[in-house]
């Protein structure tokens, strides 16, 4: 497949455009998509123009944002109102969340007034809410009805909605009282009535957090959650790819952030080197600033490093089994976290946990460590590394499991608050006890 | 919603079990579900067994597989045969891969004949394939029926099948033709032909690998895929749910193995503490070696930390800085690599710009460190620190971005495979290039 793609690329390249616009029509959206996100802004546009219409609406409506953003630019008005139109409310609604607002205000102009205010339902929650993900564009069936109207109903309103799979039953006052699924609707006899044959439902508030309604919605195995305002009125539905959209876009921004840069929030190879510096500086720096600080601490101890300078060996080994101990901890509560596993009540729990494994973690690498340094620099080095290990171990688990969760409890993103943190803590204290136990017992 | 759990765990703590039982009737089975998670072994199993027997099933469904496996082993034989035959066949193999082989046989004994022989298609695909993940209970509809034709066997096949939503349409020879979604010939005319509705079906080869077929299903927004056989014929489908679980797990192993430790495959609350410690300890063994590496070569170099002590002060702050640079590169390209964003054949893209973001990076820290350090330490030592932050970081960002590449290229996991060897060769070469660097400067 990516060979296919690089022989596309070489047709750009020689501006073989016939050639190109030929093989575009034998590759399904998808694999459209795949070649886009290699491409630079140039080369995509080129690219997105030689598409037949349909094909490019479908492209379109599966691109990053970032790109859809990107294109959008690059268009005249005229199609820009044409893509714009194509999308469904809420993709619109994120799309505009990209855009100046200037150039939003315009595009909405455009549209005819049945998507106005449809976009407009979704822009008047919160950013980061389920509202601001969910469609309005729904098929709601009253309790009363049988399965004959309802599945009428269905065809009816069905080509409109964003899901006709799951479907909110609702009581006159428009109040949410379970849900029907399509499959159970065609397999009752037709003048079942609709309130005897509705499940539960799982619904979620539009004011809830987006990032935790879409992983309920992908735990609890949902094809689709309504969405209920304050009275439990339906406003809404959230479908599974939403939630897998807003889930991708979490983990990419969690694994960014542990390893320490922000999100691309794009495809790598479409992503210009200056961005990707940009997303990286900032950390580094952050980072550094607590690196600074074990200059200082080391510089503290000169004194003791001139006297024994097979102390300065070790440094290196030592913070860096704390820093890997401390980020095991942080992975594994941020995950916990992210999953639903453990919340930020479960504190004492985790520390009380953390401490035990961090313990039976410092006595194992303790003990090689006493071993090994001991054979080759002497027992009384031996001692000191091997009971280091145990302290920094320790501490390092109990401030990894820690971080997480206050970094939760204050608002903060996990991940972003657990990483400088651990980092400066466990390096610095780790050399705080580490030429505390050398001076104790070597007597320096 | 926490609270609550704690109340019941409270119930559990007193063996109030009549009221606790009360209080699980109260809950929908998700949130039973996230109870469950949160206890340990026996207590787990004193809730299970308090469950209606409706509601257990629906909650067993939704259990982590290492918890369904232990509360398998708390039941007696005949519950477990219900359990065991309750499940769908793609969730049961899933099951049996986690038990021993013999208790595996044991259960598939007690299955009807219809279970069995569909248990049995799935567990004829190597394990890690998206035949071995698929399910074999899917409804096909011939090309040449009309809708009336095909909304009729939804009718009567559909309350077994794994998803009615979205349908593989076949030819006389089972040869996979296209798809129809339910949605689709609920609106059409009765007498239409299925073919004539039908779109291009995205298929997805019963070999092919289960995680890169879940992303495809993700990414593309589909309900569900149509599996084939190697001469295309249907041989069953695959659902968005089962994408979602596989991706989950996945990422959970890629967030586990960045933060260095062993994926748990459950949740953290209702881990015991020494199985914890275990999917830590190997990888800090690892990185240990790792480390061992920068005492010796810091011991070949005691020379010149005795000459300058100075330069020991900046060890931490160097080899963290190339740790942290080394890290992004590796996170984002592992990232790139899960999201199908890079291949392993664009290595020579993926160096080139890590090369520049190094050096740009190396660059704006260098002379940051060269103004600090050149004011406090003076001058010669700043441009030490200077010249080899820039070295560093651009040796940490082309290993960082190649070590994930050529990970994959191995057949290895790109997260286990860089994280150590970024440690261990940006630690151990960024200390030799320090030295080298500080050599040639001070003289010494």
């Amino acid at each position: 497949m990516t060979e296919q793609l690089d022989e596309l690329a070489d047709l750009i390249r020689d501006a073989k455009l016939r050639d190109l616009r030929l093989a575009l029509d034998e590759l399904n959206p998808g694999d459209v998509v795949d070649f886009l996100e290699r491409l630079g802004v140039k080369d995509r546009a080129v690219t997105f123009r030689l598409l037949p219409k349909d094909t490019a609406v479908e492209v379109f409506d599966m691109l990053d944002q970032a790109l859809q953003h990107e294109i959008i630019e690059g268009l005249q008005d005229g199609d820009v109102a044409h893509f714009f139109a194509s999308l469904d409310p809420d993709d619109r609604v994120r799309l505009m969340d990209e855009m100046p607002a200037s150039v939003a205000r315009k595009m909405l102009r455009h549209l005819g007034p049945r998507e106005r205010s449809l976009t407009s339902i979704i822009l008047g929650y919160p950013s980061g809410t389920i509202g601001r993900a969910m469609s309005p564009e729904f098929v709601a069936i009253p309790e009363h009805w049988t399965v004959a109207q309802a599945l009428q109903k269905v065809r009816r309103a069905g080509a409109e909605a964003e899901t006709v799979y799951t479907l909110p039953v609702v009581d006159r006052q428009r109040l949410l009282k379970g849900v029907v699924s399509l499959r159970d609707l065609l397999i009752a006899e037709e003048d079942t009535v609709v309130e005897t044959i509705m499940n539960d439902a799982d619904s979620v508030d539009a004011d809830h957090d987006a990032e935790d309604a879409a992983r309920r919605c992908a735990d609890r195995k949902h094809l689709a959650m309504p969405v209920t305002d304050s009275e439990h009125r339906v406003v809404g539905i959230f479908t599974v790819d939403d939630a897998l959209s807003i889930i991708e876009r979490e983990e990419s921004e969690d694994a960014a952030r542990h390893g320490g840069a922000e999100p691309l929030h794009r495809p790598y190879l479409s992503t210009p080197v200056l961005r990707i510096m940009r997303s990286r500086i900032v950390w580094l720096l952050v980072l550094g600033v607590g690196a600074a600080l074990t200059v200082s601490v080391l510089g503290a101890f000169e004194e003791q490093l001139e006297a024994v300078t097979i102390l300065a060996l070790f440094v290196p080994l030592l913070i860096g089994t704390g820093g890997n101990t401390g980020n095991q901890a942080a992975t594994t509560i941020t995950r916990a976290l992210a999953l639903g596993d453990v919340s930020t009540r479960d504190v004492f729990k985790v520390l009380w946990r953390e401490v035990r494994v961090g313990l039976t973690l410092g006595s194992t690498l303790g003990t090689m460590g006493f071993v090994l340094a001991g054979v080759v620099y002497g027992w009384d080095i031996g001692t000191v590394i091997g009971l280091t290990l145990v302290a920094i171990c320790t501490l390092a688990a109990s401030a990894g499991g820690l971080m997480p969760l206050l970094g939760k409890a204050l608002g903060a993103d996990p991940a972003v608050f657990a990483n400088p943190f651990i980092a400066t803590f466990v390096d610095a204290t780790g050399l705080i006890v580490y030429f505390m136990i050398a001076m104790a017992i070597l007597g320096i």
